[in-house]
C-alpha cells in the first residue's frame, strides 16, 4: 500500500487530491476545530491510523518500532529525559523519527533536522523604592528606565545584529549548508509585507541563515504605566524579560555569562535578585539578574539516518525532495530526550501549518490529517536498506 | 487678634502648640480622615474661619480682598483662564495669594513662588503588525525595543543629566537666588537613604537647584508582557510615556521640538500618530511622536508684593522667616490663571506635607488645620504697607 499525492497546481503549490475518507467525499480545506486537534490527537491518531492500514494491507515495517509517547510536552516533559535514561536499553535505537512541530511556512512537506533552544534572562533596573513624583523629585531620583535603556541600546546595533563579541562564535554554514538553506521556498517579501516592515534584520542575508545563529529578543518590557493608567511618577522599576534562541553551537550559559559580564562592564551593580537594603545603600546603579535554561538546540546531519529514510519516503509519496529545514526557529521540550537518546533525529511534522496549536480555534485541516498519514505510511513502508 | 506660634522643640522641628478647639483641648496629631479633607475643603475652611476670627476680632484688613474659588481645579481647570479673562477688570489685582499646594517635605511653614509646568510625550516604537513567534523570526523580524531604548537610552547621560543640546538653555541661578535655595532645609541623604538609592542625579549640586531646571522623566514603559504573563514572542509595539516638567524659562514647545528633533538626527522616521500602510513599507525605523502640554511653569519674585506680604505675616507668627520655595517641583494647573491675570503670586500652603491628597486615606492633620488658620489670621492682619 503506497499512496501517491504528487500534484502541484499551476502555480507550484502543493495541490491536495481528494481523499475519500470512509467512502465519504470531503473537501480537503475542512477542519476540524479542537482543543489538541493538531497539537497532538492529530499526530497520534495519523500514526495509530498508519499502522492500521499497514497491517490492513499486510506490509511488514523493514525494521522495529519503538513507540514513545509523553503526555507531559505541554508541561515541559519533565520526566521524559529520566525516564529515557533509565530505560536506555531498552530504547536502544538507530534513528529517532519526532512526529511533531510545523511544516515549513507554505505547508509544504517538510522534514526538520533540529530545533533551536531556548534561554530567558530577566533584568530589572532598580530606582527609588516606590514610585516617586515626578514632579517633586524629576532631575533628582534616577529613573530605572533610562538604566534599562542604556543596557538594552547597548545590544543590538540599528540592524539588529547582537554587539556582545562572541555571542556569535562557532558558527559557520559553509557552501554546501547555504545552498540546502537557499532551497527553502521562504517568500521573505511576503513576510515582511505582511508583517507592514520596510526592512529585516542583518544578522545573515536570508532566513533561513538567520536561523542559524543564537538570537537575543527582547519579549517584554514594562515600568509603571503607559496609556489612559499612565501617572507622573518615576518608575520604582523597569523590567526586560530577554529570550535566548539557541542552535547547537551555543553553550546557553556561555551566552548568558556573556550578557551578565557585558552589563557589569557598563558600570552597573548586578544583583541576583531583589537588591537587598545593604546593597541599595551602596551601589549605583542595580539591575538584577535572572537566568533560566529551558533546553538546549539539537541538530542532526541532513545525511544522517533519519532524515535519509523520512526523505526517502517523502520522495516516494510526492515525486521530489521535501523542504529540509536544518534549524527550526522555535523550541521543542524534546532536545532534552534527543540529547539522551543520542541518536540521530528528524522532524516530520503532519499538521497544516496554520493550525492555531496553543490558541484560540486550534484546527486540524482534514487535507493535512490524511496527507500526513500517507506520509507516516510512505516511510514506514520504505526498505530499511538504502534502495 | 494676632496669634503666635513660635517654638520649636529641642531637635529644631517646628513644635505643634496645643491650642483649644471648641473649648475642648486636641491633640495637634490627630487626623480628619475624608475625601478632600486636604485637598481642598480643608483650605477653603481654614480661610473662611480666619475671615470669621477676623471680623470677631473686629480686625479691618489693609486691603481689598477679592477671592477666586474654583470648583474645577481637579479637571485642570478648563474655565478658569477663559472666565478671569472676561472678568479682568474686575478681578484687578496688585497680588494674588495661593491657598494650595504641599509645604515643604518638612512640614515647616513654606511660601513658595512658583511650580514647574508639565508637558507630556508618547513615544511608540513599531515592530511587526501584530507580535510574532521570537522562534520563527528572531534575528529577521526587528524588535521595537530595541529602536525605542536607543532612543531613550540617548536621552539622558548616566548621570541623569539630559544630553538634547539647548534642554537647559536660559536657566542662570545667580548668587542670591543659589543662597535662597541653600536655605531650604532639605535633607538629601534622608530622601536617598528612604529611597534606597546610593546616588541622585547630577542635573544640579542640590534638590533645590535641580527644581530650578526642566526634566526629562519616562513616567511609564511597555511593550508586550512581563512576568507570569510574558510570552516568547517578538512585540508588535513599545511605548514609553515621557513627562517634562517646565520652568518658567522653559518654552514647553521648544523643549518638545528639541526631543523631536533629536530623533529625527538618530534615524528615525517619525509619524504623528499609528504609521499608515504606506509609511510603514516605506519607512525603518518608524517611532510615532504625540505631544501635549499641559500648562506652563509661572515664578514670581521673591520680593514681590504677595511673597512679601506671606513672609510678614509668617515672620510674625512664627518669630522667622518661613521656608521659600522659588519653584515647586510639581505642576499645578492654577498656571494659566496666574498668567492670566498676569499680577505676581505666592502659594501659601496651610495643610499638612503628609495628607495623602487623591490617594487613600487623603487626611488633614489637627495641628495644620489650625496653624493653617493663624497663617491665614496673621497674613491677612498685617498692613498693606510695609512697616
Amino acid at each position: 500500500y503506497t499512496p501517491v499525492l504528487k500534484e502541484r497546481d499551476a502555480e507550484g503549490q502543493w495541490r491536495r487530491v481528494p481523499w475519500e475518507l470512509a467512502g465519504q467525499s470531503y473537501d480537503a480545506d475542512w477542519r476540524v476545530f479542537a482543543r489538541s486537534a493538531a497539537d497532538s490527537k492529530g499526530p497520534m491518531t495519523q500514526f495509530l491510523v498508519a499502522l492500521d492500514i499497514l497491517a490492513a494491507a499486510g506490509v511488514q515495517t523493514g525494521f522495529n518500532l519503538k513507540v514513545i509517547v509523553d503526555t507531559e510536552e505541554e508541561k515541559g516533559s519533565p520526566n521524559l529525559a529520566a525516564t529515557v535514561r533509565e530505560h536506555a536499553e531498552l530504547l536502544a535505537a538507530d534513528m529517532l523519527l519526532i512526529f511533531d512541530g510545523p511544516p515549513h511556512a507554505s505547508n509544504g512537506p517538510t522534514v526538520s533536522f533540529g530545533a533551536r533552544g531556548i534561554a530567558q534572562v530577566t533584568l530589572t533596573a532598580y530606582g527609588p523604592r516606590v514610585p516617586q513624583h515626578s514632579g517633586h523629585y524629576g532631575n533628582f531620583i534616577p529613573n530605572p528606565v533610562f538604566h534599562l535603556s542604556r543596557i538594552l541600546a547597548s545590544l543590538k546595533d540599528a540592524q539588529g545584529r547582537v554587539m556582545l563579541p562572541g555571542f556569535y562564535d562557532g558558527i559557520t554554514l559553509d557552501a554546501a549548508t547555504r545552498n540546502y538553506l537557499a532551497a527553502v521556498p521562504d517568500d521573505e517579501a511576503a513576510i515582511l509585507a505582511t508583517n507592514g516592515l520596510a526592512r529585516s534584520e542583518a544578522v545573515a542575508p536570508t532566513l533561513q541563515q538567520a536561523l542559524q545563529f543564537p538570537s537575543l529578543n527582547v519579549r517584554g518590557l514594562a515600568a509603571a504605566w503607559v496609556g489612559d493608567e499612565a501617572r507622573t511618577i518615576i518608575p520604582a522599576t523597569a523590567t526586560a524579560e530577554i529570550d535566548i534562541r539557541l542552535v547547537k553551537e551555543s553553550d546557553p550559559r556561555r551566552l548568558i555569562g556573556l550578557l551578565r559580564q557585558h552589563i557589569v562592564e557598563l558600570g552597573f551593580y548586578v544583583s541576583d535578585g531583589e537588591p537587598a537594603e545593604g546593597e541599595r545603600s551602596e551601589h549605583f546603579p542595580i539591575v538584577s539578574f535572572a537566568s533560566s535554561v529551558s533546553y538546549a538546540a539539537f541538530r542532526s546531519d541532513f545525511d544522517a539516518a533519519p532524515g535519509r529514510l523520512a526523505r526517502r519516503g517523502m520522495r516516494h509519496l510526492f515525486g521530489e525532495e521535501p523542504i529540509l529545514i536544518r534549524t527550526m526557529g522555535g523550541s521543542i521540550p524534546i532536545s532534552p530526550f534527543v540529547e539522551t537518546l543520542a541518536v540521530p533525529a528528524a522532524i516530520v511534522p503532519t499538521v497544516n501549518i496554520d493550525n492555531n496549536q496553543h490558541s484560540p480555534n486550534e484546527n486540524l485541516r482534514l487535507g493535512n490529517f490524511v496527507e500526513g498519514i500517507a506520509i507516516l505510511v510512505s516511510i514506514l513502508s520504505q526498505p530499511a536498506a538504502e534502495p
